[in-house]
């Protein structure tokens, strides 16, 4: 039907998951070629936008325009930027006006944003109508190489984050690199935390890849392409072989442990702390506390740690602005994380670059010594 | 582990859904047992209950002891009754009170009550941490025949009912017949309205078992529990063969095309009508415009009609209190809730008594001059 040129730097990575499964696309001007991209895909002509304030006056309104020259008639609603979004109070609005703009069995929800509108609009695509069709259109890194893959949606709760939501698959990711460029760079370097786990988790030849090539990365062109291809490839990987997170999944949450700790610990505050910073010290953490452990060499950490600094990512629990709670309070919060089951964590550890695995059955009293030298009152 | 003897009249059905599968049970004095059953089959010890003011005063107390005795520890929240309380304002609570209640993994959510309590509660747990476990207690005879078996949970928009939710399968449904004991007669019988649909879509036999029995079925006893168990395998067949509704599962729908045009047409007051005695309305119309069809034999509709007018149903437009809007107005509702397509409805329409059949070619012009000859102005 529609004919289109796909630009040569443009990469394209499937997600296997039978009858559910999609592509994403990756490449510059993705956002402008939406139309086209959506149109070619899907039979529905209606479609509802979602995103927030800071991403609407650059992006907004060239969707729009690439929709309506397909032939695609939408609708947009414009939320507030930031953490707290991810709540029913912002839930219900996005429902009503997907509903409102009649949106059936072949149209679509648009999720144009970071990670907060993707999860929040895939969390409404999928209970609206028990489940309408969903396009995500990430538009920061963290999203593009993370949320935007692997269909887990959700809202926060006062009771912690990401505890209400269901698993509900998009039908195309559109991952347009070139939209990036207005990312803050500290926003660029928190997703950047994320594509660096995937090489530390099993891939040792993209670690030193990203070591030769960050900064090509961080400046845009082939290989910032490259780098959210092969993540997302991981990424998609891994959902294939374990789309409702029983066994392998729990690789993707190397560095999380310790980073979802020092989220807490600094009130979610992301003025001290965002989540891939949070990632990106957790990284080392776990590769510190796995030589500690005689599983990896010391110099493994010492590498990991490196490289993180170099692109300006904290790597320290002493990076941190502010006064971090005692070692037994981080301590609380990992074990209100992962269930501690007879003193034993479950964790991921390393067995050098590229080597994670998960262990079951961590002392939580080694945690805890651990922490308490790397934090000393 | 635990030791339970079955009462002689329990009847079980199983819910053929694979890894998904799942027993009901259905009997009197199931309340008194939930302990044990629930003990007997799920691993956790941990519960939240979710009930309605009517429901709460007769069996929430016989419930909480019931799973005390079994050493499950249980917290319980109750809702106003009515249709109202499927809305987010009821959904939030009942999220917050379940992770409040730290249900875990192997740990479940209770719905105690009518459709409406299992509706909501299971959507609340159908999204608790993308899924949690969900046991059915339904107290109305609706609830026990239809909405307590199938997975469709969900709560109403400003757009119309049910329209936002998840499917999310329980892992048990204990029916307790003699609960019905306190249902309000018109609730008896709007539920029973659905049972006949079962006689009526496919199992003749069935319709002429109830002809004769009706009356043994709403005092109580043996037949009530077999029409019950008739009416829930009937449903678990159609749900085992068609999960997702695509298919099969259209032939539920017997009646209720006209139905919810109907409850829509008196704004869902029940007051003037419940969903079941639509369904009866609906049913009566169905049946005779397959007659004008010339599809079925005028005396079938005859026979429906005096069979639910014997149990107390309304089965005209004139027998529902006050003024309908006019027929063209109904069929604007019916053209709502089903799509035309080219002036072409989908409708359930029947060659007999239980021999019902998926129409997707019906032209909206009979449907239309059929209503206005039925209700003219
Ligand atoms: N679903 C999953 O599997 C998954 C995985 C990881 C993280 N997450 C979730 O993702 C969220 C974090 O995602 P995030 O880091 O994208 O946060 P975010 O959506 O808040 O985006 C970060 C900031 O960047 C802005 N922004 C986004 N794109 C921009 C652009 N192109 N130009 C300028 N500004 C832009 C946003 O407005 C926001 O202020 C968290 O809520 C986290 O829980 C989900
Ligand atoms: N999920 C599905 O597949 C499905 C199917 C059909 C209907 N439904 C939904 O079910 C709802 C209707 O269910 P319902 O008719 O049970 O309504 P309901 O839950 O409102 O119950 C009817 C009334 O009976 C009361 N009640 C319930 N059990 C009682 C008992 N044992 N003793 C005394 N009073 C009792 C309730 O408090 C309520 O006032 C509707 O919202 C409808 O959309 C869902
Ligand atoms: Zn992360
Ligand atoms: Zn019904």
């Amino acid at each position: 039907m529609t004919s289109h040129v796909m630009p040569t730097a443009e990469r394209k990575v499937r997600v296997d998951l039978a009858e559910r499964s999609y592509d994403i696309l990756i490449g510059p001007g993705l956002i402008a070629a939406a139309g086209k991209e959506i149109a070619s895909r899907l039979k529905g002509r209606k479609m509802a936008v979602i995103t927030d304030e800071n991403v609407a006056p650059r992006y907004l309104e060239p969707l729009m325009a690439s929709l309506g020259e397909s032939g695609i008639e939408a609708v947009s609603l414009i939320l507030p930027a930031g953490e707290k979004t991810k709540s029913f109070e912002h839930l219900i609005p996005v429902c009503e006006a997907i509903l409102g703009a009649r949106i059936e069995r072949n149209d679509a929800v648009i999720a144009l944003g970071g990670g907060v509108i993707g999860d929040l609009t895939g969390f409404a695509a999928g209970i609206v109508r028990r489940g309408s069709r969903f396009i995500q259109i990430p538009t920061s890194l963290l999203a593009q190489v993370d949320s935007s893959v692997g269909g887990k949606t959700g809202i926060n709760s006062a009771h912690g984050k990401n505890l209400i939501g269901v698993f509900h698959q998009p039908d195309l990711v559109l991952a347009d690199t070139a939209a990036l460029d207005t990312l803050s760079p500290r926003e660029f370097r928190a997703g950047y935390a994320e594509v660096a786990k995937y090489g530390l988790i099993d891939k040792p030849e993209f670690f030193e890849w990203l070591e030769k090539n960050w900064q090509a990365v961080f400046a845009g062109g082939p290989a910032r392409i490259e780098a959210i291809a092969v993540s997302c490839q991981a990424k998609a990987d891994v959902v294939a072989a374990d789309e409702r997170e029983n066994g392998r999944r729990a690789l993707l949450n190397l560095g999380h442990t310790f980073g979802h700790a020092l989220e807490a610990a600094t009130d979610y505050d992301s003025k001290r702390l965002v989540h891939g910073e949070g990632v990106a010290i957790g990284m080392v953490l776990a590769h510190e506390f796995s030589a500690r452990m005689n599983l990896a060499s010391p110099d493994d950490a010492r590498r990991v740690e490196a490289h993180l600094k170099t692109v300006g990512l904290p790597t320290r629990l002493a990076d941190i602005p502010g006064a971090l709670p005692p070692a037994d309070r981080l301590m609380e919060a990992i074990a209100q994380d992962k269930k501690v089951k007879g003193g034993k964590l479950t964790f991921i550890l390393t067995r050098g670059i590229g080597q994670s695995f998960v262990a079951d059955d961590v002392p939580s009293s080694e945690v805890l010594s651990f922490l308490t030298e790397k934090h000393p009152r």
